[in-house]
C-alpha cells in the first residue's frame, strides 16, 4: 500500500504538473522539517508553531472549499466541494484541536494569534487563483497541500532515517500516512485528471503549472516559517 | 405557535425592512399563486412549472449559502451557513425529488430544463448582491425567501378560504407550516438582527432596505412564473 | 463593409458558439422590437422603457468589464476590460443620457427607476458566470450583446422594410451600424477565438454554448420587455 | 505644506484605524528600509529586488482597483475606482517601467520574474478581504498602502538624517512628496471617512482596525524583503 501514492503522483495530467515544478517540489516534499519530522529530532517550539498557523489555516483552507462549491457547475462537484468543507470545519479541525491540546494549546489561544506572513500567503494565493479562474484553477492551488502530505508521510515512512518508535511526532506521521488520507489524496489526483480533460487542461498547461509551482513554492515557505519560529 | 413567526417578523432591524417594502410584500406573501395554493384551486400545470423551476433554483440556492460560508469572518458563522448549505444540497433537494416523483417529475428531467427568466433573475441577484457586498447584504437578499415562506404557511393555515381536505397542495403546505420550518425562519430573522448591529446596518439601511425589496419583488415575479405557465 | 459582420459572427469558435444557439439567435436579432426599430413604427413607450432600462443596464455592464480587468491574468487583457469599463462608464453613458435626454429622460430619472427584471436577469446572469468561471466564460456571456447589436445593425441596414427617412430610432440605428461599433464587435469575436485556444474552448464547448444561449434568449427577453411596456 | 498628510492621517475614522496598529505603524513608516532611501545609504540590491516586486504589485494593486469597480454601488464611486485602476496599469505602470529601466532592469525581465512570498501576501491579503467584505473593506485594505507612502515621503522629507544631494533614490522621495501624490493620500482619507459614515464603519471597527493593521504588516514585510535580497 505504502507506494501508492508515489504511484499515483506521477500519472495523468497532475503528473505533468508535479513534474514541472522541479526543485520546489523537492524543497516542500523533503524540506528540513519535515525531515525533522521524520527523525523525530524538530525543535519543539517548530511543531508548536506550525500547529498554531496550521489552526488558522484549516479556516482558510475551509473557505477554499466553500468556493470551489460555489464555483461548481456540477450537481457532484458542488457535494464533494461541501463535504470537504463541511469535513475540515468539523472533522478535521477538532480533531487538530484536540492534538494541539496534548501539546498545551488551547483553540481560544489559536483563533487570537495573528496569521504568520505565510499563512496569508498561501491560503490568499489559492483562493485568489480560484476566484480569478474556474473550478480547474483552484483545484490546482489546493492539490499541493493535499496531495504532498500523503506523498510527505509516504515517503517519510519508506524513509530509513525515519524513526517511529519515541518519536513526539508520530501521531502526526500516523495521520497522514493512514489509508483513508491516502485515499483522499488519490481522489483529488483523479479528480484533476478528470477536469483537465472537461475543462482544456492541455490549452492551459503553463499557466496551470505556474499556479501549482507557486502554491507549492509557497507549502514550501510554510514548513520554514515553522523552523524560523525557533530563532524568534 | 401559528402566530410565532407572524410577531416575530415585524421585530427588530428585519421588520423595518419587512415594513420598507410595502406593496411588493403584500404582493409576494398574499400572491394569487398562493391562494390558490391555500384552496386547493391552483392550475396542476402552474405548480408543477413552479416544482421544475423550484430545483434549478435550489441548486442556485445552495451556491449562495456556499458563499456565505466563504464569505463569513466569524467560524460560527462559517459553520451555519455550510450546515445551510448541506441541508439543501442533501436534505431538501431530495425532499423535493421524492415530492415530485408524485407529480411524475424526474431528477434527471428536471436538470435538463432551462432555467427560467424568473429563476435566473432571484437567484444571480442574491448571488451578486452577496459577491459586491459583505455577509449581511448578502443575508438580506436570502431573507425574503427563507421568512417570506413561513409567514405564507403561517397565513394560510389561519385563512378562512384555506382548505386542507383534499387540497392536492396539502403535503407543501404542511412542510412550510411545520415547527421546524418555522424555526429556521426564526433563526434567520434572528441572525439579521444580530448581523445588523454588528455589521452597522443602521447606517446601510436604505442600501439594505433596496436589497429586500428588490429580492420581494423578485420572488413575487417566481409565483408569477408559475401562474403564466398554465397560459403557454 | 456591411457584410463584413455578418461573415465574421459565423467564423471560428465564435461561429459555433452562436451556430448552437438555434432559435433563440433568431429571436433575439430579428425579434419584433428590433423590427419595428427598422420600421420605425416601435411604439414609443417601447423605447422609452427599453431606453431607461438600458441606462440601468450600462452599469451593470460596467461592473461586469470591471470583473473582466480582475479576471485578467494577462496584462493586455487587463488593459483592454479596462478600457472597456472606462469607454462604457465615460463615454457611452454620456450619448446615452444625451441621448435620452431629446426623449425627455433624466439621468437622475433613470437612476431612481427600478430594475425590470429582465435587466437584472441578463446582467446578473453575465456576472455570475463571469464569477463562477474563467474570463473565457465571461467573454462568452458579454458577447451576445456586443456582437448581436452588431449584426441586428448590420441586418436592418440590409433590409427592404427599414425605412431610414423620418425613422424616429435613426440615431440609434446609425450608432450601431457605424464602422466604429462594427470594430467593435469584429474585436470581440476574435478575443473569444484567441481566448478558446489559450482556455481550452475546444474541450469547454457544450458548457459555453450553454451560457452563450442562455444569454441569448435573456437578451431575446430584454427586447420583449420594451414591447410589454405598451401594455401596462 | 509638508505637515499636511500628518495632520491629516490623525483624523476621523482613518485616523483611529491607524491609531489602533500601534507599534506595527512605526515599523512600516520608519522601517530601515525607509531610513536608508532617506539616507541615500541603504544598498543597491535591496532597491532593485523592490523595484522588481513594485512592478508585480502594481499589476495585482490594479486588479484590486479593478475588484473595487465592480464592488462600487455608487456610479461615482465606479468611476473613482475605474480612474484609479486606469492611472496604475497605464500612467504608474509606464513610469514605474521608465524608472527601472534607469537601474537596468527592463519591463520584459520583471514580468518573468516569480512574485516574492511577501508580494503575494499583501496583495492577495487585499484582494480577499475585498471579495470577502465590501467596498469598505476593500478601501480599508487599500489605505497603508496608499497614505503610507505619503506619511513616509512626509517624514522624510522633515528628518534631518535625510540627505537629497546626491540621494540615488532621490527621484523616488519626490515621487511620493509631491503635491500631488499627498492630494492623493488625502483623498483615500477622505473617502474612508466618508465611507465609515455610510457602511456602519464604528459598528465594524473591530474588523476593520483588524484589517488595518495586518495590511500594514505586511507592507511592513514588503520592505524587510528588499533588505533580505541583499543577504541572498
Amino acid at each position: 500500500m505504502t507506494d501508492t501514492i508515489l504511484d499515483n503522483v506521477k500519472k495523468g495530467f497532475f503528473g505533468r504538473l508535479r513534474n514541472a515544478v522541479g526543485h520546489d517540489w523537492t524543497n516542500y516534499v523533503s524540506h528540513p522539517f519535515v525531515q525533522g519530522l521524520g527523525r523525530g529530532d524538530l525543535p519543539e517550539a517548530a511543531f508548536r508553531y506550525y500547529l498554531e498557523q496550521d489552526y488558522l489555516f484549516l479556516i482558510q483552507f475551509a473557505r477554499a472549499y466553500a468556493l470551489a462549491a460555489y464555483k461548481s457547475e456540477a450537481l457532484d462537484d458542488m457535494r464533494q466541494a461541501a463535504a470537504s468543507m463541511m469535513s475540515i470545519i468539523n472533522h478535521e479541525m477538532q480533531l487538530h484541536v484536540d492534538y494541539c491540546r496534548d501539546w498545551g494549546l488551547t483553540e481560544a489561544g489559536m483563533a487570537a494569534l495573528p496569521e504568520a506572513m505565510e499563512t496569508v500567503a498561501y491560503t490568499r494565493y489559492v483562493i485568489d487563483v480560484g476566484m480569478r479562474g474556474d473550478l480547474l484553477d483552484l483545484e490546482v492551488a489546493l492539490a499541493p497541500c493535499i496531495v504532498g502530505y500523503a506523498e510527505i508521510a509516504d515517503r517519510l515512512m519508506a524513509a530509513p532515517s525515519t524513526r517511529l518508535d519515541g518519536n513526539p511526532y508520530r501521531a502526526w506521521l500516523d495521520n497522514y500516512a493512514c489509508a483513508s488520507y491516502e485515499a483522499l489524496a488519490i481522489t483529488t489526483i483523479d479528480k484533476i485528471n478528470i477536469m483537465a480533460e472537461r475543462r482544456g487542461g492541455e490549452a492551459r498547461f503553463a499557466s496551470l503549472a505556474r499556479t501549482f509551482s507557486t502554491a507549492t513554492r509557497l507549502e514550501g515557505a510554510f514548513w520554514q516559517m515553522g523552523l524560523d519560529a525557533t530563532r524568534r
